[in-house]
């Protein structure tokens, strides 16, 4: 239930991100659409063939693309008439991240996969979307230019684990987790926190 | 059989119009061929690992990868001696484009899903393997930045799909599917029409 | 037995490509083990998924996992003391297509699948790492632009299954296709060797 909730609103902000996005390339309506759905159902798709889960998500169950539908449509009116605030790329990226890379965490886990395969599928699960729609758009994907990306997602999906193996509620874990890699993401961007590059090492 | 026929031309369609942006961007020989297998496999086989529809639909029938070869030579010996006509990559597109979306919502229409998966699915069907081709050729792909393309092939859907319920044959709905997508296509490159931009709305 | 330890190999080439190219266009440490990852399990998952074989190779079996963390890690220490050799790039990649190729190759032949998609499933399960590693590093994947690539490829899983049908011993069949595509790939690179370019056919 709560992953059906985390899901729903999951696709909801990525989709508000592929508008976003999409507006900044002047694409067209459709395009905007598209784009949205792409982000939306990317990782989650993939989650779904990989873990080999038929039907996919969104076949299985059409809300989530009515979801993608108003989210796009409601983001085109907004972006018609006021400009979006300055950082709602980035607050509904990391949103999206987080309530993915949970919820793909959560699934592996109850499949019984070990430690290392909850949390890549995870990462996978959060970032997969979000890549797909800056590649589309011909941007470098954010996993691979901006600060703690796929930090913050195995953060946050390490947190999550690990309170569920000390036996702490599941919507605690879950929250947490979600809370984490929002956290780590937006502190991030606000004050420009990063990892070591890998050039700079030598 | 009507399906097998669409597919069938929709993989030549796609391999020759691979074989143009390979030529385009100074591929050399089996980078062509590789390029156009990509275009015109792409989709089909999203449809099908999606689907769950094993195996797919060029594993099945060794069919499908003869035709992408026989196409694609002679589109690169063609291009060896005459230069291509001048649209012909966007004509290439534009049937590819139309059989695989009709044949990717047909095939979703079997299989008992609702309206909006049927649209969907028959819209990545067609969009896939250009997506691809664009992508791999560094090109932003032309569903996100050319004139009614996701546009086209949602109508055609949605045309291909009333006639069916309104309960005409099957022959007459792809038909029209087929011509419409076509069509809005082809007149759009030729009248340069376009759906409002996204950041033009404010 | 050798099958798996060619997969296991061609995992960690493939990772250790994959930091090289994070440390060229400077992403930060874990970004290196994303792009990593995703390069090492890129070739062998699109196999799988198309094969329909699941559990996929690396959530079936933890160890390739913990065999990419150590090579990228590895890679990461190495290059943070030392320049790494001029051609280990191509080196490294060069290895992780012959190993790929041809275990995607005999995998689609266990299968009983027919020659030509035995040579498309090794040719995809090989390149499809790397691709996924350029397009990810916003760089033309080398399939599209360098000497020789799908060739070795091509070459090597067809002098593989030539030997195979010959009835050579499997361990001989697979040596030599191995070292086909190395030796094609590191003299094409070495000599500047290349096909006829399709726009120079004309």
């Amino acid at each position: 239930m709560i992953l059906y909730l985390m899901d729903l609103i999951g696709v909801a902000v990525f989709a508000i991100s592929g508008v976003l996005v999409a507006a900044h390339v002047h694409m067209d309506l459709l395009g905007g659409f598209a784009l949205a759905a792409l982000t939306a159902i990317g990782g989650g798709t993939l989650r779904d063939v990989l873990l080999n889960r038929h039907p996919i998500f969104w076949i299985r169950d059409a809300r989530y693309l009515w979801v993608i539908l108003a989210a796009a449509a409601l983001t085109m009116v907004y972006i018609a008439f006021l400009p979006p605030p300055g950082n709602s790329l980035v607050v509904a990226d990391a949103l999206g991240l987080a309530l993915f890379a949970i919820s793909g965490a959560q699934i592996a886990e109850a499949s019984g996969h070990s430690f290392l395969i909850v949390v890549l599928m995870g990462a996978m699960t959060g970032t997969a979307g979000g890549m797909l729609r800056d590649v589309m758009s011909a941007r470098v994907p954010m996993i691979f230019q901006q600060d703690l990306y796929a930090t913050a997602a195995i953060a946050g999906i390490v947190a999550y684990v690990i309170l569920q193996k000390l036996g702490l509620p599941r919507t605690v874990a879950v929250s947490v987790g979600v809370l984490v890699i929002l956290g780590v993401r937006v502190l991030a961007v606000v004050w420009g926190l990063h990892l070591p590059r890998l050039s700079r090492l030598g």
